[in-house]
């Protein structure tokens, strides 16, 4: 152990760094990208180190902002410094190796050693690519998703709470700002946590985010929620799963992976952390979804239901039909403006029935409506304005105009419409082409930014009708989301020709 | 892409980082820790991107010394900046998961772009961990070892080449001292490279050192040991196999792993390299081994003659009795002299007979010695001289003193001898203890320290007979050797309590 003072060097990386004078490590015999321990009086940080002759004294430690806030401690702060040990939890992920199955208390151990900063990244990619080689047994994620729920915040409410969640892929979903306030309304709590998107052009939070804050603390949701009966936070703020948010973004966004018990102890742990006794959860399903085909979904479906079980959760799935973005609005301000006109009653039907079909089933897990009855149940809330009662009172307490009109909500003043090329059906509407040019007109970060959709699969359209319209607020992303549109060409039109292949053409 | 100034920062780390403005950032449109591809004229390396906003203005691009020359640039040259992409060959490694079995062209693409430094860190763990949780079929590493050897230097000999290999494991196997020059000595080409020592007490390089250099470029190899017959080199600086000193130094050694598959195609790529024909493979087998029991080694055996016969070399393995030190002396100039002793005719029988037994097995594949009559024309080239005219012709050509006495071996001054606590036959010796106390003495970065065993097992010893003399040139470390004798206790007297029981201690 040695002890060195702390100083703040202008550095950002993902990873902890820490700058030693090359003189430092010789005292402490080791080496240049070595891993250290860097301990104050509040905290404990694992580091990778940097060696220098010039840009940090000896008897100094130089260390990012952000570890400087991890460790609680201001500059000139004098911190005790460790050689690193390989924490004994990684012996438990080396042994998956043979085939062992992973204990409950080993995986405790690996969960709170990785969350206290014991695990080197290459560490966590080992324990991560466990996962993706060999995979878990249910045993294994149910305990995976307990200890990565134990050690973040939890959220106690002293009754039952309902959710909803969809494991995500199409464009346009933004059912949740219909469903909350329909849940609500019947007098369960159904305080949800989502997330902002990662790869679509609007998640929940970002959407909710256009009529309201979602940036709630754990105390402040603990003390509306129940009053309000329901409420729609970002879950980003909240550290619900913080091994979570470490395996994402060191080692799954990285290297492109998402492996299956992972991405169900991520769903779960949340759930878990949050209190959730209720939850309805939904799979779209078909070509261009998650689940390509209703075997995957129903696995899928089996699966988390099982999981739930484990965990004290009761779960129904429902699959539904992916293969075109839900509704005719994509990105945060269309989507917003777009829930607020079903909850209004003038919004797209399929945003619509979507909706009352999901609320419906948590109102039969409640016992509020017989099985099968309960999406009428629904659609009456919608339809009578209680639902809209309910979401102008959510809107109200997560600090946001309650009132607001869809047409108040402002979007992209730079417009461009793209028009059918020929008579004919629509055949197809690719959910991931009208991903990327909703992206490439700026969503989700440019909250005015989307593409609105004028014709869905099975519409006739004449030439020149308008197929979509994509919003922005700068002319390049628009000239750019514009090419984007032209050149993937999201609708096909029955009949029409989808590539030209000639002779001596590379196909 | 991005011009930017090339600008020298006082950093050292393993993994390559490029030091970039936040401005600088913004522009390329990347994050901090995202990878970048650097490229100048005559090189191309990929970077972590560390961003600051003081320490390197925007239009510069801060780099580590090394890679300044691995570009081969100087300050201020201009230089290219990509945004990488994920190299497609990290698909193929990713199939893994699905029990892909990796095609010819598939490993060629991953061994080429991990060489060529396309892939992050994390993504050459990925490729690591594959082999560590599903292992690679033989094919596979058939495939693996012959492009690690295509990707490095290779010796090409025109006539054919011997070479004997240990698999290692037990401290003292200075054997390759005394096969080497005996097997020259018949005229049979054995330009032999070796590593140093990763965790014993010494390797064969650090060994031969001792009586000479042992760092050849790849052309002088090629000039001198054709006409001498036979060479003792450090393999280090040849770049023999680039994916192997990659993957050793940033991943296995980081996780204290080494894939079983990934091992046989390190040592059998330096073979392919450095263009061996037939080779005799000594595993040493036993407790404190790497090859535990028999099977083990059989299998092992197994494995590496049909791995050899895909690669068309041919082999013959030799299990060894490993269950205890080989000779006496352990540490770099300890075991030199007790090779020289052993060439002399003076050295423990141990050692000899290891040295004709294995360099026989050599001539009988050359067709020098009937089948079971190799190890006697060894031991005849011993006996008679043959052998030491050899190695001193050896140790001359690589700049040694070829003339040198093994009493002219500077050993430690600072002596410490550790004595029997009673009569009794010794019963076990542990290579693990052994290797633990020469290494605290200071072996192998100190020369002249080691370990030196007046007992093996079998031998009778009456009370205060010397165990062991422990050799060292720095008193503290010779002190912490004898508290690790004392502590470890490497010899067992028969009838020797081992440890001692009673109600109450934690066992």
């Amino acid at each position: 152990m040695t002890t060195l003072n702390a100083k703040k060097v202008n550095f950002e990386i993902e990873r902890n760094i820490a700058i030693l004078n090359i003189q430092t490590l010789n005292e402490l015999k080791i080496k240049h990208s070595a891993n250290i321990k860097v301990k104050s009086d509040s905290g404990e940080i694992m580091c990778e180190v940097l060696s220098t002759d010039t840009l940090i004294e000896p008897g100094f430690i130089g260390l990012k902002e952000k570890s400087i806030e991890d460790l609680k401690i201001t500059e000139n702060t004098k911190i005790s410094v460790f050689i690193r040990r390989r924490p004994q939890s990684l012996e438990y992920v080396k042994n998956k190796r043979g085939g062992s199955v992973w204990k409950e208390g080993e995986i405790r151990s690996i969960v709170n050693d990785i969350c206290s900063g014991q695990y080197t990244e290459l560490e966590i990619s080992m324990f991560t690519l466990a996962q993706y080689y060999l995979g878990l047994n249910m045993d294994e994620i149910a305990n995976l998703t307990t200890f990565m729920a134990e050690y973040g915040t939890t959220l106690d409410f002293e009754e039952p709470v309902y959710d909803k969640h969809s494991i995500g892929g199409i464009p346009g979903n933004k059912v949740s700002l219909i469903i909350v306030p329909t849940v609500a309304a019947a007098g369960l709590l159904i305080p949800k946590t989502s997330s902002r998107a990662i790869t679509s052009p609007s998640g929940t939070a970002d959407t909710m985010e256009v009529l309201c804050d979602v940036n709630f603390s754990a105390d402040e949701i603990l003390e509306i929620a129940p009053k309000v009966r329901g409420m729609l936070v970002w879950g980003g703020t909240l550290d619900l799963s913080p091994l979570d948010e470490i395996v994402i973004h060191q080692i799954e966004q990285p290297l492109g992976i998402d492996p299956h018990s992972q991405m169900l102890a991520s769903i779960f742990s949340k759930k878990v952390s949050t209190g959730v006794n209720h939850m309805v959860l939904d799979i779209p399903t078909g070509e261009g979804t998650k689940m390509p085909t209703k075997d995957d979904a129903i696995n899928y479906a089996h699966e988390a239901t099982e999981l739930g079980r484990r965990l004290g959760i009761s779960i129904e799935a429902a699959l539904s039909y992916g293969e075109q973005p839900l509704g005719k609005a994509v990105g945060p301000a269309l989507e917003a403006r777009e829930a607020l006109e079903v909850i209004n009653g003038n919004g797209p039907t399929s945003v619509f029935e979507k909706s009352a079909e999901l609320s419906g089933i948590l109102f039969e897990m409640a016992g509020l409506a017989q099985p099968g009855q309960g999406a009428h149940l629904a659609a009456d809330f919608i339809l009578k304005g209680k639902t809209k009662a309910k979401m102008e009172e959510i809107i109200g307490v997560q600090g946001g105009n309650a009132t607001v009109n869809p047409e108040d909500i402002v979007i992209g003043d730079k417009v461009a419409t793209v028009v059918a090329p020929k008579d004919g059906y629509i055949v197809k509407l690719s959910n991931s082409n009208v991903k990327k040019i909703a992206k490439a007109a700026g969503a989700p970060r440019h909250k005015e930014a989307g593409v609105y959709l004028h014709k869905k699969i099975g519409d006739f359209c004449k030439k020149d009708d308008k197929l979509l319209t994509i919003y922005s607020n700068s002319e390049g992303r628009l000239t750019e989301a514009l090419n984007i549109s032209m050149n993937l060409q999201p609708f096909i039109l029955e009949g029409m020709i989808i590539k030209r292949i000639s002779s001596g053409t590379k196909i």
